[in-house]
């Protein structure tokens, strides 16, 4: 064997002494060969004199649906921005098609590495709690579990069915992966969860999260064992004091969990390493904790460092402290010069919004009471988190009907998309639009259609035009004002990435004009209806206390 | 789930800030629960007032069959020393019986969790080089690797076949490995190996080993990728203060490798703790280093620190600096009330040695050169390891025989043993016995029976003794002084191990009496076999250089 590539006077960073030190780096077939001040022969030489060479970065929690796009197109989004593997955990395809649809996303070849893990919680809650196009059962593990691309059995949301006495769903789920694979990691979403609860999260075997954190969150999971999937939104001063004054880092790794279309144009992974740096953790901690904890943690023993025998993904960059990428190589060739294939999916999943039409009389909620107002449970939307709080209001009623439209509540309809009959739930909400309504299929985690509106009018226009297009996010206001196509499973467009960000990016923007103040609204509002994140959500079966899981009624008879 | 025993009052080594803290422990079926000052009801209370609670010991390097003995009885005798779980290399009875030998290790039942690495390298070259009664080849490796106790390829031992041009069978068996699974684990053995080749052993993914260390080896190894299993010849103040100063805790592990019967009743891998820490580690990274990253790099997910859902594996000191042991406890219970079941192999273990008894012509060794005396190529012993040199060296002729019993040199004859022929190479030993004869048909890894002596008729005793016996280790001076019956194989004995530890006792006392001088001598008697240790060794097939793998002349012609 001998080199065909050499990186020439670089300042190579060696994971091991968490320095940069000037050497060539050798590469043959793809593979780091030989990292030295050595002098050998090779076809392809790269000069990197005067910069800095790092190993990929490697994001280890990350869905790509919620970038709303296919694997291919993601793939070359990210690639430019330092991203050369991920593990993805396909729920959201997963809870529109099943199986079918993990396998539709693990089929697709690209240049940027894709792993998976296998959704553990499809649905997130029960068939009670919410409807879905598909369901992930201990059988459906088994057929996943040895595929190659497998590596870890995706976040377990579910902390009742995990807990519980009894049989249990999530716990015949982990019992099959382990049967298969004594080392399969298994990850976690659990957020506020403390003190005998997190022990018991923990004793099942589920031990990674990657939900919003504090320091007292931090310092209490990964002592007690949990590795720590850091998101951009657990980035803050105190939470990277921390991870920093307790030299934390063999036991975290930075991680995405969902970047939108619209965002992927500016950054993905690299931004959350700037971030950290700009924070306090010194730079060498941060490329550590995106490059070789996230390959440790999931086992990818082939990469995450600059050595001999790693594949050859790195990035270099002009200037460390500022994370500036110069080029990014995959297996040792410039990610300019590598091409991806085309997607392909199959037809049924063009077909997937089985609702009927909406009438304006769908948005009429029927109040039958004599007295002339009721008590509501209302989701009031916190314009920092994707968390709610349940409020209790007292609401109009008048003709036999709630008379939500009198009030500074907007509605929240969840028409259940799967079966082809008309079924919708309702909700209020506070703190949210100040006029006209948006829509979306793309709702975590079950994507049945759910429209947010002021009138009802511009909630009917905003329903319909999602089933007639067979997909999308819609904002109304007197008319259809943006509309981002999603026409794969109803949740993700196989359009250039360019195309989706931009008409996502006109659905931010007229979402702030009608008045929706968040620091993510599309998000925010996508958040609205996954019952396993605090503290009050809406599914097509209605209003959810995500705490008790139980549905609770609209209004207090 | 409920606790049901818990530890109370501890101090409870924390993993994650490599502490400890005074805590109460819960226990539910065998797995840690809960860890902390609450207080919960539970059937079982084990008072720890005063005791240092630390995970139980993991060892992941060793070869079971080096104590000579069978997985029961090394059960036995490794739990009381706080060893839990082990990663055992089966190569030497799979050199005797293939893989028939190492799936009767597999299949004997313990107390202690014994995960198997698939041997790699029998023979440890090719059959130009030596004979063995098994050998290992890409389809016996595709049997074994599914199997839930196999984590790993055991040592890659052939530098030449792994690195050369053209078809390897190290690289088919790598192949095998990480077809079936992309996470196994590749082990290694690359004794001064450095620079270009160090980084071309490990461009087929060979990253760890085991073998003796210098503080350079140490450096260069670990900032290449490597992982470094420190065993106690490697624990030398100067690799100590380079582990230490790099804070180098997260790349290696503390292992045993080989460890006697004899020496099995002092300690084990506990020894190699105190060892550290006595050479300057502190205590918590010692632990660290025999806990943590031994399950780490085994992706042994289940164990290595005491946190919830992790095995109830730990030891209760009673003192932390002089690591003194007061309990250890193996899935909750004391290993005082554990059980081990009887061993059992099948009836053709028994009968392995199928040499022609020997003569004492056997011993003379023909020489055909009308010269008083022609120059030999003798293998010179170091007395404080088991690398060997090469040194040319006259030796007198008379009447057509090498008269190498009026020398200061022993002889040193193999004879081979699984074919039925009679077939014997010669070497000549410089700094060995001063009188009698010492054999073994335990020779490190091919097995073939090897005897050293100083004159005829106590080589003969001690080679007849051996065949008779069916296995064995023996000392000769006029008559046979020690002997240790090594039945199963030829090379372990399933005698009680305090049976075994007494008569190999008496070997190195007798060894110690005809005049071999040696740290191990035992051991390093073994090891004069091995044709992949430098640099000069013998197998039934004659004097191998172990650098260029070639059969080197007695005498030079």
């Amino acid at each position: 064997m001998q080199p065909d590539t050499v990186v020439k006077n670089a300042f190579v960073y060696n994971t091991f002494t968490q320095t940069f030190e000037k050497k060539h780096v050798y590469i043959a077939e793809g593979k780091f060969y030989h990292i030295s001040l050595d002098e050998l022969e090779c076809e392809n030489v790269i000069d990197a004199t005067g910069k800095y060479m790092i190993p990929g970065l490697i994001d280890i929690h990350m869905h790509i649906e919620s970038s709303m796009t296919i694997p291919t197109e993601f793939s070359k989004a990210v690639l430019r921005h330092g991203t050369t593997t991920v593990v993805a955990d396909p729920h959201e395809i997963c809870n529109v098609k099943g199986i079918e649809g993990i396998e539709s996303y693990m089929s697709q070849d690209t240049v940027l590495d894709i792993f998976y893990g296998i959704p553990s919680s499809v649905p997130s809650t029960n068939r009670d709690l919410e409807t879905t196009g598909g369901c992930i059962l201990p059988q459906n593990v088994s057929r996943l579990v040895n595929n190659p691309k497998v590596l870890c059995l995706g976040e377990v949301m579910n902390f009742n069915d995990l807990t519980k006495d009894g049989d249990s769903l999530t716990r015949n789920i982990i019992s099959v992966c382990q049967h298969y694979d004594r080392a399969m990691l298994i990850e976690g979403h659990c957020p506020k969860i403390s003190g005998l609860d997190l022990s018991k999260y923990l004793y099942y075997g589920v031990d990674a999260d990657h939900t919003m954190q504090s320091p007292e969150s931090i310092y209490e999971k990964i002592t007690n064992g949990m590795f720590m999937e850091i998101q951009r939104k657990s980035l803050s001063k105190e939470n990277v004091d921390v991870l920093v004054s307790h030299r934390f880092y063999e036991y975290f790794a930075l991680v995405t969990d969902d970047v939108s279309a619209d965002h992927l144009a500016l950054g993905h992974l690299n931004e959350n390493v700037r971030l950290a740096h700009q924070l306090g953790m010194p730079m060498e901690q941060a490329i550590y904790c995106a490059t070789y904890t996230p390959a440790r943690r999931m086992h990818l023993i082939d990469r995450g460092t600059i050595a001999p025998g790693k594949l050859a993904d790195f990035i270099l960059l002009d200037n460390v402290e500022e994370f500036v990428i110069s080029a990014v190589y995959k297996k040792g060739v410039s990610v300019t010069q590598l091409h991806e294939t085309s997607a392909s999916f199959p037809e049924s999943f063009y077909h997937t919004i089985c609702c009927p039409m909406a009438e304006e009389e769908d948005f009429d909620i029927v109040c039958d009471t004599d007295r002339p107002y009721v008590v509501c449970n209302v989701i009031e939307i916190d314009p920092h988190a994707y968390f709610t709080k349940r409020v209790r209001m007292e609401v109009p009623v008048a003709d036999g009907k709630l008379q939500w439209e009198k009030t500074d509540l907007a509605l929240l309809t969840v028409f259940e998309r799967y079966t082809g009959k008309k079924s919708v739930a309702y909700a209020l909400v506070k703190n949210t639009l100040k006029r006209g309504a948006v829509g979306s299929s793309w709702t975590h985690d079950h994507h049945n259609v759910m429209v947010m509106g002021r009138n009802k009018k511009d909630m009917k226009l905003v329903q319909n035009a999602i089933v007639e297009n067979q997909g999308g996010y819609a904002v109304a206001d007197g008319e259809i004002k943006a509309f981002a196509s999603l026409q794969v499973g109803g949740i993700v467009s196989d359009k250039p990435l360019e195309q989706l960000a931009e008409s996502l990016c006109n659905v931010r923007n007229e979402l702030t004009a009608v008045g929706y103040d968040h620091d993510n609204s599309v998000m925010s509002f996508a958040t609205l209806s996954l019952p396993v994140s605090p503290e009050i959500k809406v599914t097509d079966k209605g209003i959810v206390d995500t705490y008790s899981q139980k549905i609770i009624p609209l209004w207090e008879k």
